[in-house]
């Protein structure tokens, strides 16, 4: 379906909108998908009001238009599947202001999460919530899938630290939700409905953050563990005996026999919790009641250090996402995702994911945000083997369902994208599926921003016959 | 305007539909309001299913639905203006489930808040974000209302600790809004939508709440300035030192002349600063850094308690509500209400708000949750001259157009209602609440629910023909 995209002369510079074959195909993918389509032009907004002019045009238009910005999503979010406009973010790229004394950054959606502890940090701020993947994922990116991170256990999510948004809306109207104040109680929390709607609501076009102190105190810990199942309880404990952990990563021991292959480290590929404390005091009673818990599940080796040292310490768990990738070069991981659930669910969907793996003949490495109830898994399959990649698709899938099952969500912190259709109204019912698109229809009732993503493939409300709407 | 209710009978037994005229004058009032206008009929469901069968109902037939539970809301939120039903939700009551491995509550929306955490405690767990009105409000008004509290700078508000929602739509279809993942980026963030719609959205039938471990060690602190300027400079440093507080209350030298006078308390009338510590570890730390940062403002009195004593230290700020109106029998508050700003607004707005009643002539006692840049504020006017109401009026307006203009909001914690309504488009724009009413008439098309809230009176799209919707 090819859309004509002609009428952008008229709102953008020559230079702003691309048509040039490379182009079209890097805009098709993102890191996790592989079948979207290629859009019919790429446009490079400079500004709100250039975002605005495009949607508004587009939408008067019945040309689809969706976000893009660093590419770096695993589910499709941000990869067009009937053509159109993709709007490249990238441009949009400046810290507008921070603003030490109310703890506040205002940013533009293309700024790269890795840029915003560097200015914060003049002012001895930082943000907590930011993912492992800041440095090649942008905040407006974070903001549209709902990005959480390893400190998140700590700190909260993205949303959590989102005071304001400005968003511009299909129709072009630009609209300003949330506020300055870090507790509001006025009208519908509009801002929290855009986060996360990957780009079908709206496009985030400022964003104001609320930023924290450092903290004085940092420290960093590894435990090995002699099982799986007494690493998973440790966590649950740690987490139910409400230790304040900065970040807590579990490794399973596959995961560590991949790490120590790719990063060199010559570690027993035995299962391993990853711990981080922050504190501004009292931090060295903090990492004693950790230990403490963590010792009743007979640890085999407890690890700790300063600040200056504890990156040695995460080495393993740094390389993690290359070392799946590296660990047999005919065997490459299925698509990556993430569930999350509550934590005394953690444990048993690890070992079902476990035991689905040795059913399968699969390897399946699992990691991920142990804190939170979150893990990321996949299988490994020769990409040539058609048996294999069927299995390996039963097994991600059954591994979804379960967390649905036990209360759980299908998708931590990747969104739905094209990836995780299948299961909203699986883990939602078919009448709360029903309230979210009667939300995405009064805010975008052409249909015009990134059609065809959350929700399930083939209904026929994606697109509406713009006709009705000119 | 009066409405048929006699179709209830066909849904609920009879004890659960009132039209006694005691019963529908008690329903035409919250704490803060008397504009309201009564019933037809109170009804009180006592599951979900009922929930659903009376809003179905009513919607077929345009008969408006208010939501109401507690009374004690201060905006009009549970305020019917047009007749119809009050669904009284005090009757669905029960703590449903505690999960204390998932640190999770289950708890049905009449719930009190101080019901919770006695529950919650047998397991060592608490609910932080309570507001300190928990003794006389249901959870289900504290998440309609978007409400906080004393503790909401250390812990955050109400929603931060709603995981999952069961709302009921005017339809009376029943849709469940979260999950039970601490952590999701799964479909529409429609659980933060529902909160704070203040009923006007759908029927919050069930909640699933996160909880938290008590901490080990509690201080409580008294802290006495020469002057405002000096009390809220304290309170700005202490917030942007990061030092970690878990209550930090400003009251003004008026308050505190009004708290002496109620409470008995021979405390000097200064501007004061009420702290609350917590942790599991260091708290002395934490109580001497606080202290650093405030000895910096030349406190008159720096007053500290451990956990047994602290409750004295508090009582002045504790009983400071009725402190106000027991003042002056001849003078009585007029509409109490909050407004929140960035902290570093704080000062300036406050001493905008104490020029203001010199200005009017008028007392204007002002103190809040001042972590959070929040004020709650009044003027003592005589109920029978006009003139001292009018002024009073004004310099309400004044300061809560002070509070939008350096990017705050006009309520921090008690809603919209009718009493705010006129603020909506100064705070957000009009292409903002165009949006909140289009997520409005997409969730409620036929307006049954709580119609004429939030949104600015007289706008027509409250009620729609309900000829249309059946």
């Amino acid at each position: 379906m090819a859309f004509e995209t002609g009428f952008l002369e008229g709102h953008l510079d020559d230079e702003q909108v691309t048509t040039t074959a490379d182009t079209l195909e890097s805009h098709a993918t993102d890191w996790g998908t592989e079948s979207g389509t290629e859009p019919d032009a790429v446009v490079y907004p400079a500004e709100t009001a250039e975002v605005a002019d495009v949607l508004a045009a587009a939408s008067e238009r019945g040309v689809p238009v969706t976000p893009y910005a660093a590419g770096t999503s695993l589910e499709g979010n941000p990869v067009p599947i009937q053509g159109g406009i993709s709007m490249n973010l990238t441009r949009m790229d400046k810290i507008l202001a921070v603003r030490p004394d109310d703890l506040q950054i205002d940013v533009q959606p293309g700024v790269m999460g890795s840029e915003i502890d560097p200015a914060a940090g003049e002012h001895g701020l930082f943000l907590p919530p930011l993912p492992a993947s800041a440095d090649i994922s942008t905040i407006g990116g974070m903001i549209a899938n709902a990005a959480s991170g390893m400190q998140t256990v700590k700190y909260g999510e993205v949303a959590d630290w989102v005071l304001e948004l400005e968003v511009v809306l299909a129709d072009g109207s630009i609209i300003t939700a949330g506020s300055r104040a870090v507790k509001s109680s006025s009208g519908y929390n509009l801002r929290d409905l855009f986060v996360g709607s990957e780009g079908t609501l709206g496009v985030v076009t400022r964003a104001t953050l609320e930023l924290a102190g450092r903290p004085a105190q940092q420290r960093g810990g590894r435990v090995l563990f002699s099982s799986l199942s007494e690493a998973t309880a440790a966590v649950a404990d740690v987490v139910q005996s409400g230790v304040d952990v900065a970040r807590i990563e579990l490794v399973d021991a596959l995961s560590a026999r991949m790490g120590n292959a790719y990063s060199g480290t010559d570690l027993p590929d035995l299962p391993m919790v990853f711990l981080e404390f922050h504190a501004d005091h009292g931090i060295d009673e903090v990492v004693a009641s950790c230990r403490a818990v963590m010792d009743a599940h007979s640890p085999e080796r407890f690890e700790l250090a300063d600040e200056a040292e504890m990156d040695d310490l995460w080495q393993l768990r740094r390389d993690l996402a290359f070392a799946v990738r590296a660990y047999d070069p005919d065997r490459q991981p299925l698509h990556p995702g993430d569930v999350t659930v509550p934590i005394s669910e953690y444990g048993p969907i690890i070992e079902y994911a476990k035991q689905l793996g040795t059913e399968h003949d699969l390897l399946v490495p699992c990691f991920g945000h142990a804190g939170d109830g979150n893990v990321h898994y996949t299988a490994l399959v020769d990409p040539t083997d058609p048996d294999q990649i069927e299995r390996g698709q039963a097994l991600y899938a059954d591994i979804v369902q379960r967390a649905i099952d036990v209360g759980g969500t299908a998708t931590g912190e990747h969104g739905i994208g094209l990836g995780k259709r299948e299961y909203l109204e699986a883990e939602h019912g078919t009448e709360t599926v029903a309230a979210m698109r009667a939300v995405k229809n009064a805010l975008d009732p052409s249909g015009t921003l990134n059609p065809g993503k959350i929700f399930p493939a083939g209904d026929d409300w994606q697109r509406a016959d713009p006709e009705e709407f000119r």
